[in-house]
């Protein structure tokens, strides 16, 4: 999917000029790999003599393990190896956080496979490795398992409901006062306060409240999970697999098997999608003790069937919501419930929707509870902007509804309540600058928010926001002998940062593009990386090459200095040279115009490196702080056919503040493919459960995601307000845009039906149901 | 093979104490990898879809090409890409040096593929990929090539003589004055002048001289070469192979293929034995053009009879020598003339040879004039100390000889004229701190030297002498987020350099060595090193891990101070901890001694690395210099069986200055290997050719390498001079253990039957023949 060119339009604000690369739309250096089908991804790497592993899941939603037998299957001819929970060791509660945060190891761990209790449908139980998919298979149907079938509990309210089965005996609702004494599916209670919401109605025109329900959605990524390991005779563990962070998988393997780090290499494969989806791991523990217990190589790969049962979609959600508003269009109070399903441990990202909730405006008064609920559903990973989507879709419903109450056009009132730079974020520090407004005022001037509408249609707008993040981070730059480099990344490529990375670092050494190899490394060959996710690699990764570059400068003026026998300080670097004086003409004291100028290419320095101190290379290691937060404003136009239900996506435009776009064609890549999920979100992807909490649409059949022919050509807006705190103004960009969809396609369906859409998604069923209402 | 524990000894000259982990003999960090048959070596690599590569080698020792047919060939189903040295681009001459140094690399790639002329029985002409090896040769079998077959020549002296066939048309004699105007087989004339010889050998009361004759031999590597590669449609090469360099392997693909640097990533497997015969490449073009024409991986690997003829040995020679001395025993001039063999291509060591001839011995004047000579013979590589044990042999044959007229102790002889620090070594430089004096008194006071002989038998001593080098290296240390700690290393490691290197880090960390976890990079992780090779590993390396460490460990007493919110100087590093005063015992300004003192772990410090600054990890690049040369001095016993010659190695002890011994066990499998290898060359080893150049012994039946029961335990004793310019006082140890072999057993032989040997191998037919001379 490419953005149309005439339609394409950037809105730059203070963006640096004169770059010779970055803001280029560059073909990616792993392109052909993956259009040629030569790039491996994690399914498609194997090693000789590898064996089949599988996994044996539960039946059953919610059941207590009585025993397992694997006697009958360990006989037969080709297994290798048959691991259960107790080949893993018990991770106590005090150990369970990694560096004191979350998520618990010991919860993945049951995850991974269950020790004493299955919590839904699909759990992994146990795992063989054999010389066949057959023998594979044979052997899981001769695993007896004997279960003691619990009730179970799948909505996030009857979870929480008074004599609701219990998931875990020891969980006993966390952030309450006075600490409860018996155990609950509430796993935590959360909130958000900003003044004092009470006095805050009471200056109130104009009060909206909704109770709005969103459905769990999958990541949906096209690569399943798969993972093959080896594991030594000397307890060295290395691991092939397709993740969000190789360091990561190498850390959570580690505290799941109780090894040391440095015993575990990870090597990253190429990554077929993730969406945060794979910022967990699933497979490499159990990969590594079935390679164990066999001695050969193991690898497994999920199918989408396990993918979809067992894998992490987001928090499906349950949410009420007051908002309240003066006559002339100030927001001036709200006031929430959040109840997101954590699936079946705890850990939905609750708290960051309410912080995200009224993050793109100027609330003085806000007062918002969450819940983080089990029940007997996959344990709830990271999904694009997790916990955002959600609460937006409330947020910019009810906004909408107060427009439409005053009268007020809907992008006007949102921009009369923008956040800007200095305003106290609802969730805590100040805005430095930002670009919320300049996407609003760009959707208001675009020609797609005055064309004409058609019977049944509609149009929508909405906002979105992410905090972007930075955190620990790892990049090298290294100076090849004939001047081309290789740059060198710790963290898997999804979004195309080898592309934007290798930009940046030609446009600081002022070399080609193409003479900048940049590879993804394993865990032993480079020092930490956090994982790719949280939209923060193309900032951080481009801070700490961009310092790279500077140190091999540096380096360079330095090594042209000793050659031309001056001062370092005489020498500039330009257009990929050394520039400066020569001694003669400084030993002169002449005027600097009146000096004799001489040059070294980074070529020519780079063959005589040996001479002036060795191989050149920079690797920089840093927390990245400063991550720019992102804003985006979206414009959607819908047709509903009011017999059917069916929403039609007429036209889509989204506008985004991206900092600076280092590489344009990809920023518009993920800001598309933040809209295209987001759709799906919006229309139609949910788990459809049955009445003995299974799973019933576990493939790509059933659980129905957007393909291109549901979708018109999303349009986009890049308003580039640079981040003044990346040498290059990065922002993250790949979470905002799945922020504002479900509320925008809400509003044009709303406008196209007279009718407000409270529960996602808007299939045809429950939009026929919707247009029968009242 | 290891050292019986009683006969083992160290004398240790000024090494520091203390140390926890520097001087232990630890396990290897791949040995479990190797014994378990786990490792990868180059033929053990694989990938789905792998083509087998094979070669058409020349059956003719010199013959013009008139025309390759390859048509017939390439319609053989299953053949998919054959090609010659057409598809390789031309290196003009201008072009053909990498920064300005040999190798000539348009030598090297008519070596890997002949382009006009077939130089040697088993020169490589063209290659094939097929779907199987039995396709594979039945393809070599259809290519038609027509010959012109010219005169040959094997010898060093017949390719010398006047009228000899020439191999290069464009050869012209290098060093000699007036320039040639026919070309030659002499490649070039070196000289090596001290004082001036004809009043030297005027002081001269012994004057000895003699003609020695040394073999061709092959470094024996267990490991023949091998080489996978692919190459994308994109022009990216990779490849993975076995190499004493994976940087060495990308630069000579990138000049051999004309392609950037960048564009090509070597991933160095496992290596099963160098011995410098691995620092260039035969197959990896080969395997990259095959790759590119069949869109496949290729693997190419040579068979032991490829492996003798078309990897090079290292160089024959041919040495007259005259040596004087005074009657109090002092060296007072030398002359000599040293004819090397190159191979087909120039490029012998004779020049090292030169330079390495006297370099144990004050020697006021001295001649010497090399000679690099080109004959039908597969180029030459580099073998354990180039050039130098061949002069070594002649010269501490003479030594022997001179220590008989003047009734003098051959190791007292050779004290009285040892070098020592502050002499001035025939080849140019002063010695600093070394330990050669230190070998020749360990070998007098070893039980070896004064043990009983009897019938048939006798005792040989020789030293030997090695520069060890530096250069251009770069190693990194990463500390996970547990503490422990990868090691990054761009060298392969072939005499257990993982280990050493490991062992230098967990010593200044202060943590256990099991959890520094050390690995070999390819290409694209790590930024350059030069091969391994030179002695040149443990000495760069380490020292680069050394600076690396230290880097680590001002950044952790950094962190550490902000922790506790003191100064950086007040934190010092001690067995893996940060130790400080509190913030509040010197803000109350007491005395050091009674401050409260805090300290922090490495563990603990990694736990928080994401808090105080990033992941913590210190790569460092540098050319290493300040390498210690090498000395060493073995006494070797004899028995020579009078009817058929057969010689019997007695007993063995190898004395030598290695620096500080980082670890022990392998530094001493560095002099066993070395002399076990110098036994092979002095007893056995050699090239045989039939009248039409054709080499009749390619196989390890016929090349006589000694095998286990050839030897005796080889004792050795490790006197450890530290070298002062090396943070652990490293020294090289792999070269120097091969140079005195060939002396030191002639020199035995000698005492044992009264005859000196001249021509080597000492093999019982040539042992007959000396036997029954005169």
């Amino acid at each position: 999917m490419s953005s149309s060119p005439e339609k394409k339009s950037t809105v730059t604000a203070e963006s640096p000029e004169g770059y010779q690369w970055v803001g280029k739309s560059e073909i990616r250096p792993d392109g052909v790999e993956k259009v040629t089908g030569r790039a491996k991804f994690g399914a498609d790497f194997t090693l000789p003599g590898t064996l089949v592993g599988k996994i044996l899941r539960s039946p059953h939603a919610h059941a207590d393990i009585i025993s397992i037998n694997t006697a009958k299957a360990e006989q037969l001819p080709g297994v290798k190896a048959i691991i259960t929970a107790k080949d893993f060791p018990e991770i106590p509660p005090s150990e369970a956080l990694i560096g004191g945060e979350p998520p618990n190891m010991a919860d993945l761990s049951d995850n991974i496979l269950a020790r004493n209790k299955v919590l839904y449908d699909g759990h992994a139980i146990a795992a063989v490795a054999a010389t066949s998919a057959a023998i594979a298979d044979e052997a899981l149907a001769l695993i007896e398992v004997e279960y003691n079938v619990l009730p179970h509990v799948i909505d996030v309210e009857d979870a929480m409901a008074e004599g609701a089965p219990i998931l875990h005996n020891d969980l006993f609702t966390d952030g309450v006062h006075p600490k409860p004494d018996a155990p609950s599916n509430i796993a935590k209670r959360v909130t958000q306060k900003v003044g004092d919401t009470a006095s805050g109605f009471e200056q109130a025109d104009v009060i909206v409240e909704g109770s709005f329900t969103t459905a769990a959605v999958h990541q949906g990524y096209i690569e399943p999970h798969a993972a093959i390991a080896t594991f030594n005779e000397d307890g060295q563990l290395q691991i092939w697999c397709s993740s969000q962070g190789q360091f990561m998988v190498r850390a959570y393997t580690a505290k799941v098997l109780g090894m040391e780090i440095a015993q575990i290499r990870v090597n990253p494969l190429e990554i077929g999608g993730g969406f945060g989806g794979k910022t967990t791991i699933y497979l490499e523990p159990v990969a590594a003790l079935l390679a164990k217990k066999s001695a050969r190589p193991v690898k497994l790969v999920m199918t989408r069937d396990e993918v979809l049962r067992a894998s992490g979609p987001t928090s499906g959600s349950k949410i009420t919501l007051k908002i309240g508003a003066t006559r002339d269009g100030k927001l001036v109070a709200a006031e929430g419930e959040l109840k997101y399903q954590a699936g079946a441990y705890p850990g939905s990202p609750v708290m960051l929707g309410c912080m995200c909730a009224f993050a793109c405006y100027e609330l003085p008064n806000m007062f918002l509870v969450g819940y983080d609920v089990v029940s007997n559903r996959p344990k709830c990973a990271a999904y694009r902007a997790p916990g955002a989507p959600m609460i937006a879709f409330a947020v910019e419903s009810l906004l909408d509804d107060i427009a439409n109450q005053l009268g007020m056009d809907p992008l006007q009132f949102r921009l009369h309540n923008a956040v800007e730079e200095g305003s106290k974020a609802t969730y805590g520090p100040k805005f430095r600058q930002i670009g919320f407004k300049e996407t609003l005022q760009a959707a208001l001037n675009h020609p797609h928010y005055s064309a004409p509408l058609g019977e049944n249609q509609g149009r929508g707008v909405a906002s979105g926001f992410w905090f972007n993040i930075g955190g620990p981070t790892t990049a090298a730059l290294n100076i090849n002998e004939d001047g081309t480099a290789v740059l060198v990344s710790g963290n898997p490529d999804i979004g195309g940062s080898r592309a934007s990375l290798a930009l940046m670092a030609a446009e600081k050494l002022g070399i080609d593009y193409a003479q900048v190899r940049p590879i993804v490394a394993d865990t032993a060959s480079v020092s930490y990386s956090m994982h790719t996710g949280g939209s923060r690699v193309t900032f951080s990764s481009g801070m700490a090459i961009s310092q790279a570059a500077d140190n091999i400068i540096t380096d360079l003026k330095r090594r042209a200095a000793k050659i031309w026998d001056i001062d370092p300080e005489h020498v500039r670097w330009e257009d990929g040279m050394a520039i400066g004086p020569s001694h003669d003409s400084i030993a002169e004291g002449g005027q600097e115009e009146q000096q004799v100028e001489q040059q070294l290419s980074l070529k020519e320095l780079a063959a005589s490196s040996a001479k002036t101190g060795g191989p050149i290379g920079s690797s920089v290691s840093l927390t990245a702080t400063g991550a720019g937060p992102g804003f985006g404003t979206h414009i959607v136009d819908v047709e509903v056919d009011p017999d059917t239900g069916y929403t039609t996506i007429l036209r889509y435009t989204a506008v985004q503040d991206v900092g600076k776009a280092i590489h344009p064609a990809y920023v518009e890549g993920q800001l598309q493919g933040g809209v295209a999920q987001g759709i799906g979100w919006a229309l139609n992807e949910e788990y459809i459960y049955d009445k003995n909490g299974k799973l019933l649409n576990s493939g790509f059949l059933d659980y129905r995601m957007p393909v291109a022919s549901d979708l018109p050509m999303i349009d986009t807006v890049l308003v580039e307000v640079p981040n003044p705190r990346h040498p290059f103004g990065v922002r993250g960009v790949g979470e905002v845009p799945i922020v504002p969809v479900m509320g925008a396609v809400a509003n044009a369906v709303k406008q196209a039906t007279g009718k407000r859409p409270v529960e996602l998604p808007m299939s045809p069923p429950k939009m026929v149901k919707l247009l029968q209402e009242g």
